[in-house]
């Protein structure tokens, strides 16, 4: 995995098919690349390799898993209050600018670019502490939001403010399951803070 | 997103793979089996389908997006405490399964199966409240778990049990993060209760 490097314009797809081609050569030229590429990228990241289990879940190095897109999820929750603000994604840039600056990035799967919180609404996360799962394919990221205190694009304060009411269907739609808001204002205007930007939900 | 029904056996990658070579037909043939395969997905899906921005934001039904796996990402919390326990994944057996039951169950992406949370452990997760966040392609599910408490196959209680230190490299490997345990000792031997059970975690 320590290969899926990625940047704001080069995604790990990208380098996999780039990589495929050049191993489209003779054995011996395919080999002697493959091996080049190893060093290359075992020298490049700034992270611990994954060698064993062991090491990935007891081990104290940050050995971090991206997936086959170069995205690693990332849990955010308020560091005062606990509640759950978002879940997003980071891809290696987004990390090290987190870790390096203290305030949260994200690569934005709809933008296809990094993404500093706040840097649109000024709902700038600083960071309280980051956390990583056993097998570090996972980041819990404590934070202190500046401004509102908002975090969800729709001006909710956390991008989670539905439940889902199981037993409960639409009689009008026959959709057997409901969902009741458990915030009853947003806390800013989205159409005044983004203006006409493109909104990120997708259908 | 409502044809990437999935099961136990069989997932959104078959399922598209079968699609495809059910496409292969003639123009005509391949058109009409497209309009058969749409209907059938609306109809037979539980969920609302996601048919704008606004209802998918804003409404009152769930219309869940599985991914290309046909997963959906769950963060779940301890109920009481609002820590974060653990994050995983569902597909749409797990989360009716969930809603009907109660009790959690995930899409094991490692064993490649339905997973009922605290089958062979007893850690049993038991629902309080399941939410959805505003695109509704993630799920917060707050739990009380059975036993020690514990929802992490390693033995702590919360999967996240190491933090990132930025800025304290190692000397020995030259690995600039290193991680610190937050957890001080073992909720139980997970030997003693997985035995030589596959450890899910992979390099």
């Amino acid at each position: 995995m320590q290969c899926q490097i990625v940047s704001e314009t080069h995604t790990g797809k990208d380098w996999r098919q780039n990589q495929e081609q050049c191993l489209k050569g003779k054995p011996a030229t395919r080999h002697a690349i493959m091996i080049i590429i190893l060093i290359f990228c075992t020298m490049s990241s700034p992270f611990a390799a994954r060698t064993s289990v062991e090491a990935v879940e007891e081990g104290m190095l940050l050995a971090p898993k991206f997936d086959a897109h170069g995205l690693i999820p990332v849990v955010t929750t308020d560091a005062a209050t606990g509640e759950l603000l978002m879940h997003a994604y980071m891809n290696e840039t987004a990390l090290l600018k987190t870790l390096e600056t203290g305030e949260a990035h994200y690569y934005s799967r709809s933008r296809q670019q990094l993404w500093r919180k706040g840097a649109t609404s000024g709902l700038v996360q600083t960071v309280q502490q980051l956390l990583v799962d056993d097998d570090q394919d996972c980041l819990w990221m404590k934070v202190k939001v500046a401004g509102t205190g908002a975090s969800c694009h729709v001006g909710y304060r956390s991008c989670f403010y539905r439940q889902i009411s199981p037993g409960e269907g639409d009689s009008a739609t026959n959709a057997p399951f409901v969902l009741t808001f458990t915030e009853t204002a947003k806390t800013f205007d989205p159409v005044a803070v983004y203006g006409d930007a493109p909104n990120p939900t997708q259908l």
